[in-house]
């Protein structure tokens, strides 16, 4: 407990929940580095797929790269119009609920929730990959380097959301910073003809450069627009006015998302780098801008920071994902609880387990993980559009024909993604994610006729009648005199009624001591001795009690059983096992109630 | 519990146990497989030290094979004269306790204890070995098939005594024939001169033929007589007259052994066998007997089966010395417990998992298990002759002069057994050994102080006086009103008594709610709401419990929890996760009683 409360901090009061609301340069830093971060990645992804054409064939990084600039700019425009509409946050699953019913929004949260245990795996690989390249030596020992990196993640969301926000904040703007830096200098000494003696190792194709294959780069670009949507599910975290503060950062993260990955699209072009295994295409480019130098290590490492932070928001998103399934009742109750620091811990702790879990099945291979990633976020995308498109049909209001027009033109692009993503990925993955889903609607769903079926059987009709008091037996099993039986019968005597201490016959001479003792001891409680035809104490209890239920069908039988608590629970396995038995074998007979009489020992 | 019942049986009546006795043929075939196999790798252990010295030191075979034939009728001797003082059972813990006082005895149940592991994982490697020189493909597979064949001992035995030593006779007395036949031609076919033409590879010597490497290829032989201690220990599971039918049995079984042991070491010096890395020397000295035919194969099954048996008589013995343990307060108390089919199911099970470990630890290898065996065994030995010498000085009693020098002889054949096995094995493993009893002696010793200090604890004085009856106060914790919840009320009000309900306000609607329908449902029992400044339910219970402690210091508190037990075992991860955390925080609050009201889902 002493270490709990020293990682995690001390429990806060409810009437502090106001003061965790995010500041927009906080906000910014928080929900915006998922997005950003994908810049790290996507470029290099899409040259990953048209260098199997060949190098001529990377002349066509720009034009898909400008295809990514328009999703992006499409879907800040139409989010902006969800932060509006939805202050509650308005994640896939609330707007496909709210506006499509209830099968799409479980689809839709079933996306949302894988995509956030692969942004977390995603962008934790690449974070280590942005330090094994600056530090090839750590190349492998990538696994180990994520897995930490995840643990630590978790460890400070434990902490509560204002104190991970400005953890996180100064990383997250080194990295932008840095970032930012590369592309200006870069592009500067692009425009003064800066020339760099890169001669790129000439690739012959492997493949035709037929549309299937650009379209497959474009898939891969699609990675550059994952993250988008995480401020459109937390407008509840921010300041009041909530939309307002909302919007505008979703508009600066947007023009920072757009500028950066345009500008590498453009660099890694431009100087003709090339994917590498063990070296990112950002690696390569900072080499070329910065030289190896300070500014180059302050680049890899600030990269890794924003990377490694961008799960961080993930772990913003996924709980409160959760809690809100487990409030309509399609995830298990306990998700919807509060923490001891106001966050959903159960929600953090299973998202880090599985990311962690990802994460060494994929060997902490970025590339590995990426078909796995994007298919889910463009789903949620496609959902969310969609249902708001339904809702402007219905509700209208004031300029509801261009807010249809612009969620419409969303849900076609965002629509269009699914498509090219998962035909071109299928087979490379993208078939695991739709498995995924299946699977995890069929959760939900039966979470939810449970605990139907638990409400029913458990409902008070109207006219159902307060039950008429019952008598109760009291039984005390035992098998000797000492201090912790006593306190049993002290207990049992607390209240009136009939009480019943029962020994079973194992050996006829310590039965006649105990009988001598309890007639000192007993304090007038009647003491029952049953035989034991099968040496066996349980089985004679057993049937004992099962006699007493049958002989007076209308009664509680109560078993009291003195236990005995040792100080250390290790010496648990020293005491009580006869008592575990009898209460698994008592647990499912109705009518018969276990109550525990513990007596602490002290040493 | 069917599946249970299908592998182990019904349970006997405990007036069934007088029949669960065994005749002396049973008898020999359960406990003398253990001494007996050891003949199936004694031999070969010796030649293994010897060789070290080169092809010529291979003579000294002979005389240290001598050597061992006098320490197994020095055992036979003086053992039989502990079967006759011990009728109920005379293993090295019972002979030291009585005799030399508590620390030996303990050192004596350690050593038993380790070698009792040690007999199930040599025997079952060394069987494997025998099927393996047989069929060389199984060889990668040995430490699977030896983990088989340990799990399936153990279920026979959790079957009971005497269906399993049905089940072992035959393939015991099986054994025993075929090994008795190869050496009897062995030993005709040797008389007449049939020469084989074996012309084993001259190995150079890697040591110098030294007293020291004699008396270690002693140490390695006294592995013959392991085992020859089990039927002391087992008077008891013998017909009446105990004593003489124990007796008898033991020197058949000296007898078989001595045989089996000096014809193979002899035949193997006569035919030049050499060990092998891949097949055991009895299994060279079938095919030159035998040939490779049906006799061979024979031969190897034959011996297969006593070793793998002989891994049978430890799982007799083992629970037995654990049960005498447990009852002196040295073992977990549910050791001495009968298990269903009136053995110690307990003991079973530790020795199989221990012994599974052991093989798999040691990659099913014989040779490099052999160092850590035969020390435990000759430490138990010689505490039982010592015990006797100080029994037959103190006790006297007819002939005591001649049984005090039989088994004065014996302790000093044993014990300087003991010297030569730990000296020459010292670093080759039986340094474990010496450490596993430094340890086992330990966790007995605070195993004992820990009942005593318990039984200090709970122990009532002849002043003590019965506790007057204090007043009960009953909560019952709830969030709705529901029939569980009723239930729990309808429970708590069987007994008269102050009976409070309690919820926490979370939310103002659903309290207000929840306290319209407490007012139709509640039964007349008052509804206490909780404020929650933390947001915690538990929190606020706890301060409210606390609160009623303080405020009435010489009352119990007694909690009624209504849970919602599920209709299968896994949906509880659905439910009572509330109640879970609730209990574990009072469990150690004095006067504080838990009472779990479970309502029963059908469905």
């Amino acid at each position: 407990m002493v270490l709990k409360r020293w990682l995690v901090g001390d429990p806060l009061k409810s009437t502090q929940a106001a003061h965790e609301r995010l500041s927009k340069t906080i906000a910014l830093a928080i929900f915006s580095s998922n997005a950003i971060s994908s810049v790290a990645y996507a470029t290099e992804e899409i040259l990953l797929v048209l260098i199997l054409a060949g190098t001529a064939a990377i002349v066509w990084s720009i034009p898909v790269s400008f295809a990514i600039l328009f999703l992006i700019v499409v879907l800040t425009i139409s989010y902006r119009q969800i932060i509006y509409e939805y202050p509650q946050g308005g994640g896939a699953y609330v707007v496909a609920r709210n506006n499509l019913g209830e099968q799409p929004a479980l689809i839709g949260a079933a996306a949302l929730m894988i995509d956030y245990v692969l942004t977390v795996a995603v962008s934790t690989a690449a974070g280590i990959a942005a330090l094994t390249s600056a530090i090839p030596s750590l190349f492998e020992h990538r696994v180990a380097l994520g897995l930490s990196a995840i643990i630590f993640i978790i460890v400070m969301n434990l902490r509560g959301v204002r104190e991970s926000g400005k953890f996180f904040a100064f990383p997250t703007y080194f990295g932008i910073g840095v970032l930012g830096l590369m592309v200006g200098i870069g592009m500067i000494q692009a425009f003064f003809g800066h020339s760099v003696s890169l001669s790129p190792d000439h690739q012959t194709a492997v493949e035709d450069l037929t549309l299937f294959l650009i379209l497959r780069s474009v898939a891969a670009g699609c990675t550059a627009a994952t993250g988008m949507e995480v401020i459109s599910n937390g407008v509840k975290a921010f300041r009041q006015p909530e939309s307002q503060n909302a919007s505008t950062t979703m508009f600066h993260m947007s023009l920072i998302l757009a500028t950066l990955f345009m500008g590498i699209s453009f660099l890694a072009y431009h100087y003709g780098v090339l994917p590498k295994i063990d070296e990112t295409v950002i690696s390569q480019l900072a080499r070329l801008t910065f030289g190896t130098g300070a500014l180059y290590y302050a680049l890899q490492a600030g990269t890794m920071l924003l990377l490694i932070l961008a799960a961080n928001s993930a772990f913003a998103a996924f709980p409160q994902l959760a809690s809100i399934l487990a409030r309509d009742g399609f995830m298990p109750r306990q998700m919807a609880t509060f923490g001891d620091r106001l966050v959903f811990s159960n929600g953090i702790i299973i998202l880090g387990v599985f990311a962690c879990f990802l994460l060494f099945l994929f060997n902490g291979d970025t590339h590995s993980l990426i078909p796995l990633y994007a298919v889910g976020v463009f789903i949620s995308f496609t959902l969310s559009q969609a249902g708001m498109v339904r809702r402007w049909l219905i509700k209208k209001g004031p300029h509801w024909r261009t807010k249809l027009i612009v969620n419409g033109v969303g849900a076609a692009t965002t629509g269009g993604g699914v498509i090219i993503i998962s035909s071109t990925k299928f087979i490379h993955g993208a078939w695991i994610v739709f498995l995924l889903i299946l699977v995890l609607v069929l959760m939900f769903r039966s979470i939810r006729s449970h605990y139907k079926a638990v409400s029913e059987q458990v409902a008070l009709t109207r006219d159902h009648r307060p039950p008429l008091p019952r008598r109760n037996i009291v039984l005390i099993p035992i098998n000797g005199v000492n201090k912790a039986v006593i306190r049993a019968v002290d207990y049992a005597r607390s209240r009136p009624g009939e009480i019943r201490a029962v020994m079973v016959d194992m050996d006829t001479e310590s039965t006649a001591r105990i009988q001598i003792q309890w007639a000192q001891w007993g304090c007038g409680v009647n003491l029952f001795v049953l035989p034991s035809p099968y040496r066996s104490v349980l089985g004679s209890l057993l049937d004992y009690i099962e006699q007493v239920l049958e002989k007076e069908p209308d009664i509680w039988v109560t078993v009291v059983i003195p236990e005995i608590l040792p100080a250390h629970w290790w010496q648990g396995i020293l005491h009580n096992q006869r008592a575990l038995l009898l209460k698994t074998a008592l647990l499912f007979k109705e009518r018969v109630i276990l109550t525990d009489v513990p007596f602490h020992l002290k040493r």
